[in-house]
């Protein structure tokens, strides 16, 4: 095992109702006014909004609207929402949504405590020192970011999707409860589903070391993964399905897969987030089309590792069976694993390298992920 | 899944000669002087001593010595490291060593902290409210206590073995260095691993709902320990084994395992602590003692788990093989499996059971655990 730390001060309250309980957990830990951060109506159509609302009331919370949120979170909204935050002094930020509300009101959350250009952060020009503590209730399961330090948001204007990382933004309580997902739809819990498996095959099949207990437990999550939604797509309303869906997925990319693994990089991600920055397609969709394609790429640097995945997923006994039997998954839960599913063709490869290629320059990684490597990738993905 | 709450909050900083970082850890969180608390020799023989009071002179921190913890820690000398902590005003607890040393060390951060009497927060007659933070160094990976909110001390008075529980014990930061264990002893080593078990198995067995995602962590957890436990006992100085043990032993009690199980009882542990109370024998011996013969006693309460244990653990179809298997895989180790082996006779079990009941009362289990039932059960360990 490589040296590791492990440190996730996020308190996790999970379960049936607990989303009433957020103005008196606000109000416990002394937050007087917090900004109101999601997206659009669909908090509203399941009564969150309302349940929400109360709670904050009850316990004599103020707070500020910033509603609006867009599925992949852009820096201009993102940027109205720091100047709310600013100019109602508000002491914390409360995300009601999925990733993108999460990531949106942690970047707010950085941006309500410094005068510096918020990109800049993203651009890794500066360092994160402080930020507002953030609270979440998440309705959507899939990215993660209720119980981590990463927040990803796309710059519309330079088309650059890039993340900030720091313990400063890792949410102090975030509410789980697994009902608020009810209504998620069976195609956005197949992308959900892609991106709980991403997060956990990442750092598995790039460790530098792997060691066999990271590996049991990340095959503990992607069995669970695998089975519960699998459940949830017969049986949307099937509450243990949800709830070990949820759980799952938060652990995923809370840092214990990680841990003593060494190295481990996030490539599928670039890639997909390079897509993602371009054309507005849902995350999830943009990783089941890269990762078959990256697998056969990368399979032969980690043999073992795609042996072991082959065999302890799928029962099958060689890195090839286990690649097309995840495939095989994507396609069966519904979920595109080629280009031309998204209507993207051969001639607009060289851009999304292009974009790519910039991302791997501001995570240092632009020796292994150079445009040439991303096209030659993408290709596999037609 | 059971609503659950999931908080810790203990960074680990995990690796090869990571104790050299205590001074500046400290010295970052602001602490000036600590009470060093610790055991015997054994941390000089190895050179850590030496170690840890050059990284703090060095940070400039401060400290005076608390040493002489026992291996079943003990409430008078505890009640004279409070004295020491109060009478230096130091900062914050440096607990070195195994589960016991940072037990005791906890249960020095409360008390120095309170005019109450300490014993009355282990008989639940005060809650806690308050505690210096605690950091330690690990020698001894077992009791988990590392990354959880339990300490364990006896009343050698009242032969009592009880805890204490709270959000205020946890540590602020642990230093693991799997080096350290390099020099712990075969036997104990094998006591380590029973306890280990034991900390997982308490929950998987006496769950109220089971749910798949905590049954395959659980057994990640305990095929992970059997697995290093043999290599280690074969090759004491094998950093990878060493390594995955030591992390699996801390994940195996910092309530990951218990996520959504609701209910989870602590029987075993209960009946060793009043073994352990009156006999001055290792916890994990006296766990493997209980546990085979607890094992017989409940598995009517929960077969499928009992079953789906022999299948994942030791692949074999009933739990009737799965306890004789993980009985013969304790032997194996050298854990003694019954109270003949520890010379202890029929005729002493009813005072043992009397311990045992007590402690069910404290923790309000005694309608379960009755003196008639603790008898029962120790009688099947004969």
């Amino acid at each position: 095992m490589e040296n590791f730390e492990f440190y996730v001060p996020t308190r996790i309250v999970f379960g049936k109702k607990t989303e009433e309980k957020i103005g008196e957990i606000l109000k416990k830990d002394g937050i007087k006014k917090v900004l109101f951060v999601y997206g659009r109506e669909s908090i509203k159509k399941i009564g969150l909004y309302n349940r929400v609302v109360n709670s904050l009331k009850e316990a004599g919370i103020e707070f500020v609207e910033h509603s609006g949120v867009k599925s992949n979170p852009v820096l201009s909204h993102t940027k109205e929402g720091i100047k709310k935050a600013k100019e109602n002094q508000v002491s914390a930020i409360l995300a009601v949504g999925g990733g993108s509300a999460i990531d949106e009101g942690k970047t707010i959350a950085v941006g309500a405590k410094t005068e510096k250009d918020i990109w800049k952060f993203f651009k890794r020009e500066e360092v994160i020192e402080d930020a507002l503590p953030i609270y979440t209730i998440l309705t959507l399961a899939a990215t993660g970011s209720e119980m981590n330090g990463f927040a990803v948001i796309t710059n519309e204007e330079t088309k650059e999707k890039l993340n900030i990382s720091s313990i400063y933004i890792f949410p102090r309580v975030s509410i789980l409860n697994p009902e608020l997902t009810y209504t998620v739809s069976s195609q956005y819990q197949a992308y959900a589903s892609v991106d709980v498996i991403a997060h956990i095959i990442e750092y598995y099949f790039t460790c530098k070391v792997c060691p066999n207990l990271s590996n049991r437990i990340s095959e503990s999550l992607i069995k669970t993964v695998m089975e519960t939604t699998e459940t949830i797509l017969k049986d949307p309303r099937n509450y243990n399905a949800r709830a070990e869906f949820m759980w799952a997925s938060t652990l995923a990319l809370n840092g214990l897969t990680r841990t003593g693994v060494g190295g481990g990089l996030f490539p599928n991600h670039l890639i997909a987030h390079a897509l993602g920055g371009i054309y507005d397609l849902p995350h999830g969709a943009c990783l089941s089309i890269v990762i078959p394609a990256w697998m056969q790429w990368y399979k032969d640097e980690n043999k073992p590792q795609f042996e072991r995945f082959a065999k302890e997923i799928f029962g099958v006994s060689s890195a090839e069976e286990g690649i097309k039997a995840l495939t095989d998954w994507f396609k069966k839960i519904g979920a595109p694993v080629s280009l031309k599913e998204v209507n993207i063709s051969e001639n607009e490869i060289p851009n999304i390298a292009e974009n790519g290629y910039n991302i791997a320059k501001v995570q240092g990684i632009e020796n292994i992920y150079s445009k040439e490597v991303i096209e030659e990738i993408l290709k596999k993905a037609l």
